[in-house]
């Protein structure tokens, strides 16, 4: 199902075999079995003037926050939106010089890049069918530029004690798909297929398997351009020198296989896009249209549901000052974990809903550096997959050519981040130094101003995001209710969680179900 | 072989069957097995100073002219370059409003783009591996951004006799791998490779194809997300809805193939990229570090080698005016169908060589339009390949979510270019528009500002490239040495034809040989 798709792909590139990579896809393939059928997606449309007298409290500014509070306000609703951060954009987050990251264990970073250079620490690419939030990208006039997820320069690690070197992608994904056309090409001609397809269609097969691997004339393969050059072809007499295609034994290693799928997975298909100069260009202009409702600094502690009004206590983190705030309805959209240590009088039920759900992590560490993965090797943006703790090395899409660049080297997720980002940051940033080391031998070194970001240990995060086992899981279909007067919202309530549509969507549920009740209301006999 | 791949890729896009599919593969396959073993790269390199007192004419400020030009003066060369048109850049041609396009076919048009915007009616793209090119854009500070050159959101149309409806190629690609995947699974389990692999292998293989093709538990292939929604996923209850896979027989449409298989292409690999504001940013560039040396507005007439000099007659376009110049060295970089016109004391073989070479031609087409294509169809970016006489619809790379844009709505080659391009420009329009219309229903009434180059009609190109047979064609390796003191470059002399690239190595390759003849001539005792 699609909540898990992020999992299943980081875990595969962190840390799991190919059972779990299994298990993992057969999720994905059964996950819309277990629901009831689709109903067709209606863009949120709100009557203008449709909330006025009324006020809705939005706890927490991410992106969830920002929706919600900007399409009541364009309805009418007087609109109030509470955050402890002296930020919007929740883990929407980009790092700059200056940039402090506070976490929890006490640890302190003040990321020192030079200026123009940013880190997406939370999310970092948009796919072209997120429209919601691309929407809001079109309307607010944020720029957006292509987001390179794949290069086929780029590189797969095999596990260290593998001893395996670097295989290039290019060459990997080519050399797979050669392989398999020519075993499937071989099984249909010694008859494997004829059960299963005529005559006819078993000669367009092997025709098409030609094709599609850049097979021989009798249908072996033997190398393919495709898969790349050691020494590229050039001008007269130079002619390219191609390297022996990788063995099929090479290629059944299922450390691989996330290599081979990965830019064919739905959320990671070109075109993916990304705002010029960094992610929080989204919720800064959000922010923009909505300076005079947003109060930054502040904190929740309660949400309490009165017969006909929501009263939510917060304190001024600057001041320490308390408040009780009213208002009609509240949408919180705090991450679950931070949700469960605000005093509410919700019921059981919800509290245990909101306590029981269980968030993963994140970690990612992005250091400056010269690009010299573009001059020595060819790379403009892209990830390299590792076998290895930090699971991946993460190459800039924009900037190309400039002196230096941020070069994520570490992306992890789940166990692996929570072990990963309980060592000392020394040690974190040696792992990462070290694996880039193996891919780029002697780049290491280079290496500079690193900073590391584990979401777990970020206040009022404390979380990546959550896992559902299924879409109707008890808690996802009671928190995608309303509780009293409070209604809940965020990327988790969606089926793209993680991603920041689903956080758009999501808030877009809460807020056409609050306009919903305000209609019912209307119409109804008792409001007259 | 590498110089055929445009024509290969470009052809089975534009007209071509399986069988001139298979065998355009098979060329590609056998093409370097024909040649002798090849030697190492290397960079440029010649001494500061090593050209001091010596004059070299180049013919031509396309790219291999400005390469040669720019790095014969590093050396100390004096320069002169003679270019006849009124604009540096030669096939490296970009668009804007105001342009003029005036073929030799007596048409003439002005582009009426709104400012901003423009069409490469040239190269449009640079692949991550030609670093020689990309190399000149570092060094000049060209602005580079990622090149869109593959959407999933894109589709493939089949041919309109077919009645067929376009496909999305996140469909037809992924239902292609899963279709493939479960057929060689079934095979596998069936025992047809038990003599190639062993059963831990052969269980290895099956639990590959299933990550591979995204199969059940039990290895059929049922669908799959990666193949995208009717309608995506979204908040809440809201689940997706996907299309039912395609069958193996639509799969197994030979038109189709290229549209599965093109972004594997070496040449077409991502990342590619393009400078930021058009493609002739790059000859721009030389032309600023060449500018009192590049002689615009200047046809070269005739060319003669004598005994210690090469002697270049020249006619100023604008006064009539003639004049013969005079140098050690000439670089000719005219294509051949140019430099035939040209009269010459060259050797009859040489002669013969210059006029035999067959040109092929490209035609494309641009459009001014709303960006209906991000919005309404969620492509940003890439091509929609067309069973039709133009070939693609190219969807720009840059200015996401603008209000319009330029759309290129053909891009064929070779005799379908030919015949398309004898039509009356209304009639090629109409073309474009009609099948842009099928793709994206009610969108090709939008359309505006039409205009169509076809390179076998500009003057002083006459011609796209060349498709050598093999790399060692007599023509080639002839032209490869020099006439007397005339050197030729041009991509049609690299194994890299029709790309930037080829044009900037042979370049290299033409100015090496120079510096070696001086070097030797420096040596040598007759010299003393």
């Amino acid at each position: 199902m699609t909540v898990t798709r992020r999992k299943f792909l980081v875990q595969l590139a962190a840390s799991s075999g190919y059972t779990a990579a299994a298990a993992a896809m057969a999720t994905l393939g059964l996950g819309t079995s277990v629901v009831a059928a689709a109903a067709p997606a209606a863009p949120l449309q709100l009557a203008p003037g449709s909330g006025k007298g009324l006020k809705v409290l939005v706890l927490g500014a991410g992106i969830a926050g920002l929706v919600s509070a900007y399409e009541l306000r364009k309805a009418g609703y007087e609109v109030q939106v509470i955050e402890a951060r002296d930020r919007v954009g929740g883990r929407n987050w980009t790092i700059r010089n200056g940039t402090r990251i506070e976490l929890n264990d006490g640890t302190t970073q003040v990321a020192d890049f030079e200026p123009g250079h940013y880190f997406n620490a939370g999310p970092a690419r948009l796919p072209s069918h997120h429209q919601t939030i691309l929407g809001y990208c079109r309307e607010f006039g944020v720029e957006l530029e292509a987001e390179v997820n794949t290069s086929r320069s780029a590189y797969f690690l095999p596990d260290a004690a593998k001893g395996g070197q670097p295989i290039q992608l290019r060459r990997a994904i080519n050399d797979a798909r050669g392989r398999i056309s020519e075993l499937l090409a071989r099984a249909t001609n010694k008859g494997a297929l004829d059960e299963e397809l005529n005559a006819g269609d078993r000669a367009r097969l092997v025709e098409f398997l030609k094709v599609y691997g850049d097979l021989m004339p009798q249908a072996q393969f033997k190398g393919s351009e495709r898969s790349g050059y050691k020494v590229f072809p050039g001008a007269a007499e130079q002619i390219g020198e191609r390297p022996d295609p990788l063995s099929l034994d090479a290629l059944l290693d299922p450390d691989l296989w996330t290599s081979l799928i990965f830019d064919e997975l739905l959320i990671f298909q070109p075109t993916m896009l990304q705002p010029v100069g960094g992610m929080d260009r989204i919720p800064q202009a959000f922010h923009q249209r909505l300076k005079d409702v947003v109060r930054l600094n502040t904190e929740v502690s309660g949400i309490r549901n009165q017969s006909n009004r929501v009263e939510v206590t917060v304190r001024d983190r600057r001041s320490g000052k308390q408040q009780t705030l009213s208002a009609d309805f509240a949408i919180t959209t705090f991450p679950l974990p931070v949700l469960a240590k605000v005093e509410t009088n919700f019921s059981p039920e919800v509290q245990q809903a909101i306590s029981s759900v269980h968030y993963d992590t994140a970690s990612k560490i992005a250091w400056q550096t010269r690009r010299f993965w573009e001059t020595e090797y060819q790379i403009y943006g892209g990830i390299s997959v590792v076998k290895h703790e930090t699971a991946l090395i993460w190459y800039p899409s924009g900037g190309f050519h400039k002196k230096t660049g941020v070069l994520v080297g570490c992306y992890n997720i789940g166990q692996v981040a929570r072990d990963f980002t309980a060592k000392p940051l020394a040690s974190q940033f040696a792992s990462s130094r070290a694996v880039i080391d193996r891919v780029h031998p002697g780049r290491g070194a280079e290496l500079q101003r690193p900073v590391s970001v584990a979401w777990h240990k970020v206040p009022y995060s404390l979380g990546a995001w959550v896992h559902w086992a299924t879409p109707a899981e008890k808690e996802y279909t009671r928190l995608n209710q309303p509780e009293g007067r409070v209604h809940f919202a965020g990327e988790y309530l969606s089926q793209i969680g993680a991603w920041q549509e689903g956080a758009a969507l999501s808030a877009h549920h809460a807020v056409a179900a609050i306009a919903n009740r305000v209609a019912a209301q209307a119409t109804s006999p008792r409001a007259a």
